[in-house]
């Protein structure tokens, strides 16, 4: 992988430039450690405003910053673009389409992927979105199922392309609920006037009886009247059954005819080949409150794909795959690192400090759960706003999407409605 | 495809929607005309600007817009995203991947396609620059290119993957050139310190005796002066004879080791089919001096792919395949068209009016002829960013575009580095 050998520095591995990969490697000192960082994109992305991209408000460049940019000319650290096929953990060495690699430490930060709980049918027909790719596929899929609807006659074809089902009430189902009914509602009216906008159905469903399971009740309860008001149908204790591209099933012999699922209803810790079963709980790699594996000392695992065990028993299924403890995960890990800690006894376990949680639903319309005061409405909207565009990466996505979202709010629309590659039916096409 | 027929307006249809179509869609009485647009892509593309989309400076969102945007809810508009198969002249019937459709009268405003004189190796192996997805394709070229050499330790490979050759040394060439030529220096040492910025070279191919053949010979020096100041290769008189994904061939023995060749060397109109030898001249719709083609008289042809047939014969070889004569064509069409001139006798012969022409070298570094004055240098470049800030459509373009210029310039940067989508080595492959 053409990396030079420092007889004098141990090399620190880190797998993934997401919020926690991207933390470590942005702070371990280059003194003590020579620092390699491999992620598949040449940037890091900002997941929360994927629904952005896919519902043409904002380009890639505002939430994805590259990595070569973020760290700059620094002596003892190497970023390699390249895909790690299979971790040989008894050699200490990774395997990558680019060459191996041996470290004395390594850190897996990989984040997660989407989870179809073994349904290779909606694994199939559903479009998930998780990285800047399915995003942007899944904007050309709306709008090229307008263009597609204007030409066709049988009006129960039309509907079927103009009904969008987002599964899962998480933030990401609801922002994106949002997202889409605020399309029906500005954007539909103006650039296809010769659509009847009655066509178009949005569907929210959610498995559980209540919509952002993480959050308090009273938000869950806002957003979903937030939701009803922007026209979204929401069904709660819906369970999916199958999806054949036409019409997705679910239980109790309901159904929904429609050419578009977005599945956003689980994830699962990205887990890099090389490890057994007994390393990996909950789709997700197991790790001590120290955040190392519990079979191999020095290999770490911070972010979505770590499953902690937490002393307190406060979260029972692992935190939560957000960015704060990813973030705080990887601090934690730059601490033990920098101070030479890693294998000394006796240091403080990672302990997960919520300092709050929140959803947008659509223009002026958001929830914050923070630990003393619950908000909502448009002072939740604009703290959410200002959290979003101070946590985006540089100086200049923040300028950008800033003014995106002013030019935005005034003319009540969606900026860019550009469909610039081909969008794919069938997501094996999709470039992940 | 869907369009009603209106009993009292006759049908005008527009294909392509450019620098020309655009202003005739725009401008054209719906009182008096049913008027339909047809495009491959739901948005018009800003060419002038397509080299910085390539070169990590803009994103397309800044130099596209969604064409439903541009032209919103109007009375008997129609727009529909289609590709053009075949235009039955006899029986006016327009033959599309989404249906067919009648018309009064047809305007062919479909712009103009990468000239490869017949060349199926450089077709094959040259990268074009005429459409967004071509822009980011050599986008991902140019980053992935260093990406690999950093892997790579043969020298030779190493500067055979960071030689990029432009041939053709018009304007597309000459601000493509300058724009590699600042990645080089401004970009590869801040974000690849381990890689030998000397193995980069940058190659500017044309085959006549000068640069920039449609400006003054002032302005050609200017730019030459400036290109190599910047570390530019230039060769003149220096006709390519052939390219085999590793080595370009010159005349004369001379040849350069490369992966990377750009080709901007010549254009051809994007002539639909239906029409024989005889209606096509230099590889353009020949068109009178009413720009009506010369067998039908309700069907015009306007922008580059229109060879007008001029009565001063000051352009011998047609107009220049710019914006300028586009732009001019369509609104003195639509003057025709919105005042019944149509098929009226002695109406006044289309006339080009040439108010200047202007590249781009780099930061600081432009040429402007203009009828009575020429300009180099910090004021010509001012005056460059102007006119084409003004010329991008709508005002949140102008607006994201201004924002990244002036960001770039004080940080001496090139934003948007993001490896999106992945790039073809094989042109075929690149959606157009």
């Amino acid at each position: 992988m053409n990396i030079p050998t420092e007889k004098n520095l141990e090399r620190v591995v880190i797998i993934g430039a997401g919020f926690s990969g991207l933390q470590v490697a942005k702070k371990l000192r280059r003194d003590k450690y020579q620092v390699v960082l491999i992620d598949k994109n040449n940037y890091h992305t900002f997941q929360p405003l994927l629904y952005q991209v896919a519902t043409a408000g904002l380009e890639p460049d505002s939430i994805a910053h590259s990595i070569r940019n973020i760290i700059k000319k620094t002596k003892n650290f190497f970023f390699r673009l390249a895909n790690v096929n299979f971790i040989d953990i008894k050699n200490q060495k990774i395997h990558t389409n680019i060459g191996d690699l041996f470290y004395n430490y390594l850190i897996i930060s990989t984040g997660s992927i989407t989870n179809y709980f073994g349904n290779k049918n909606i694994e199939f027909y559903a479009f998930p979105m998780k990285s800047i790719p399915e995003a942007l596929n899944l904007r050309s899929l709306i709008l090229q199922d307008f263009e597609s609807a204007l030409l066709v006659n049988n009006i129960e074809e039309k509907k079927r392309l103009m009904t969008f089902v987002i599964v899962g009430g998480g933030p990401t189902g609801v922002e994106l609920a949002g997202a889409i009914a605020e399309m029906k509602k500005y954007v539909l009216p103006n650039d296809y006037p010769d659509l009847d906008h009655k066509c178009m159905n949005i569907y929210l469903l959610q498995a559980s009886p209540r919509l952002l399971d993480g959050m308090s009740i009273e938000s869950a309860n806002q957003a979903y009247k937030n939701l009803k008001e922007l026209g979204v149908t929401i069904w709660l204790d819906c369970l999916v059954k199958d999806y054949n591209g036409k019409i997705i099933f679910i239980e109790n012999n309901k159904y929904i005819e429609t050419a578009n699922v977005i599945w956003t209803a689980g994830v699962k810790g990205a887990i890099i080949n090389g490890f057994t079963e007994k390393d990996i709980k909950n789709n997700r790699l197991l790790v001590n409150n120290r955040l190392q594996t519990i079979a191999y000392k020095n290999v770490f695992a911070i972010g979505d794909v770590a499953y902690c065990i937490e002393t307190n028993n406060i979260y029972p299924n692992g935190y939560p795959m957000t960015a704060p403890p990813a973030i705080q995960q990887g601090n934690y890990l730059v601490y033990n690192f920098n101070n030479l800690l890693i294998n000394k006894k006796n240091i403080k376990p990672f302990r997960f400090k919520n300092l709050g949680s929140m959803a947008t639903i659509g223009r002026n319309k958001a929830v914050c759960d923070f630990p003393f005061i619950k908000l909502k409405g448009f002072l939740a909207w604009i703290i959410w706003m200002f959290v979003h565009l101070v946590s985006l990466v540089g100086f200049r996505n923040r300028i950008i999407a800033l003014t995106n979202w002013i030019i935005q709010y005034f003319h009540y629309n969606k900026s860019v409605r550009l469909i610039i590659r081909p969008f794919y039916r069938k997501k094996k096409s999709v470039n992940k």
